[in-house]
């Protein structure tokens, strides 16, 4: 029950495998990056190729241009919380962020990863995971 | 229905009133800094209170210390958003995070806003929005 009284939850550590399968399983995300030297997040959806987060995005967004080096260290949240029962999971990823350069590559990846807003989002971006959190928010007493 | 076929949405903006009202009716949202030099985000729960939004951390996550200057630059997002039906809202604030330094305001605000875990999160942070932006997600036919 959501009584704001008590914090009766604890964190349970998830291994990275499975922080990794919980974030395949969700269709989106948000994509956390630096702005005009200013932290800035957007929610976007994602899919898992080869243990890298693939997504979409508008040029000058996330990374600059099309020309190299483009690339940013960035962070990747999703989560599946239930703020008034306080149970559920995140999953945080922080990782490289490079521009998918190939366009057959970019193309089939393309085919994978609809945009919800029509005419947008060209560049194709792939996070490489270097660091992998997540934790489940379970009942203070479970062992589980 | 999520046929991963078309990005047949639209974005509609949300007024800054409206989005406020739609952060503060949820329980929870995400704060996004920089630790390390490196982009970083966590889920938290929130209160807004006189407009501002206050959350509670531990020390040196989001704001280094007791000690002034407590305060940094941070965007805050919130969302309700329907991966499968891709529908829904999110709403991002940037503004400056502060440390609530009275003990008596800290004391007050830490009735309003019970961490979801145990014995964590001493610091009572508010951020002062200076960027509001919000939108939602509607079909792509709709004028609403």
């Amino acid at each position: 029950m959501y009584q704001n009284g008590t914090g009766n939850r604890r964190l349970r550590e998830l291994p990275e495998t499975e922080a990794l399968r919980l974030l395949a399983g969700v269709p989106f995300g948000r994509i956390v990056f630096t702005r005009h030297a200013l932290p800035a997040i957007r929610p976007v959806n994602h899919v898992v190729v080869g243990g890298q987060i693939v997504i979409r995005s508008s040029p000058g967004t996330i990374l600059s241009a099309h020309v190299a080096p483009a690339e940013a260290v960035v962070a990747y949240e999703a989560d599946d919380l239930d703020g008034y029962e306080r149970l559920g999971w995140s999953v945080i990823i922080t990782g490289v962020a490079r521009l998918v350069t190939d366009p057959a590559e970019a193309a089939h990846l393309r085919t994978m990863l609809t945009p919800w807003v029509a005419g947008e989002m060209e560049q194709v971006i792939r996070i490489q995971p270097e660091i992998v959190t997540g934790f489940a928010l379970v009942p203070a007493a479970a062992t589980a």
